[in-house]
């Protein structure tokens, strides 16, 4: 870095702060944005949950589908059982795909998973519906992406949406306001061994 | 996709089944993990957020320290005061650079944040601690990377530290364990000139 005397940083910075005001000023607009957290990396879910604490946080209420995690005792089940006047949260996956080993069966589980999101995403109490992993029944093919896109088209302004999973379809992220790529840097799940832990990974 | 029968799927399935018992079979380690979510897009801080309300949810005690961030309402400090006995969290930042214009001020601000951090990761009661924009405040230089490294190094076996903010330094993600990078692929702020709002930025 460049060595600067405190007297130049508090210049530097008067000048950022005025730079930084100008930009804030010229951001108005208050929408509800369709998010779109993808790639092969870790924090897809983790930030669409961390999404859904804030909003719950200021007393939103929240609808959260999961479409591969069935009932199961995750942590973040524990916090929203704790809130619930704010949050729906369904977890309606049976699990992975070779799981089941039922083709017909995930189709099915589903179609109930969406018709529920839909359900929330067309009712303007939820302030934030989250549809996780739904990149993955996608991209599977379980769901066409245009019932997706329709409903998405016509959700109320100021509704937030927040899709996870990997291989977002790309018709989807044309319609995204914001889509964050969790990159994989290093994961010791892969590379040491380490187990699926409680508080990490569920 | 490759169009199969349903009796294809479940033999491709079962197969893949097999095959991804054998991978979890052979996770068997436990460790507290350094993790570092890094990268110019959303979602660093909350999925730290996500994973601190997994923890939590399982009974977990965790601290969270940020670095850049000061007391405001957020929407995840309403959710964390309910949970008093589970989580210190510690917003000790003075905000922006550009609005301190202090370098003084916030290298003293930086120095008393991580000493909160210091003495939680040295306390085994806590099982994760998050340092959130600690990056930041590294890449000013305002506290020195050898500090952490060794504060990483003799942490007990069993706590995971998060570690958050964009430009994580080469020597920490080198002693990581698990290190995503939230890479943006489209921001609505830059785009479309939508404010920060509730329940998404904070």
């Amino acid at each position: 870095m460049v060595e600067r005397t405190d007297e130049q940083h508090a210049q530097k910075m008067k000048k950022r702060q005025a730079a930084q005001a100008k930009i804030v000023a010229s951001k108005t607009l208050e929408k509800g944005l369709v998010i779109v957290h993808t790639g092969t990396g870790k924090g897809k879910t983790t930030a669409a949950l961390g999404m859904a604490i804030r909003a719950i946080g200021h007393g939103k209420k929240v609808g959260i589908v999961q479409f591969v995690k069935g009932a199961m005792a995750t942590g973040e089940k524990a916090v929203f059982d704790r809130f619930p006047d704010l949050v729906e949260f369904l977890p309606m996956g049976d699990g992975f795909t070779w799981d089941t080993q039922d083709r017909a069966q995930d189709i099915a589980s589903t179609r109930r998973a969406w018709d529920e999101v839909k359900r929330m995403i067309a009712d303007p109490s939820y302030a934030m519906v989250v549809a996780d992993e739904l990149n993955i029944v996608l991209r599977y093919d379980y769901l066409p992406l245009s019932d997706v896109l329709e409903a998405l088209a016509a959700k109320p302004a100021m509704t937030h949406v927040v899709i996870t999973g990997r291989n977002a379809p790309e018709g989807l992220i044309a319609v995204a306001d914001l889509v964050t790529e969790m990159g994989l840097v290093k994961h010791p799940f892969r590379e040491q061994g380490v187990k699926a832990q409680a508080g990490v990974e569920f």
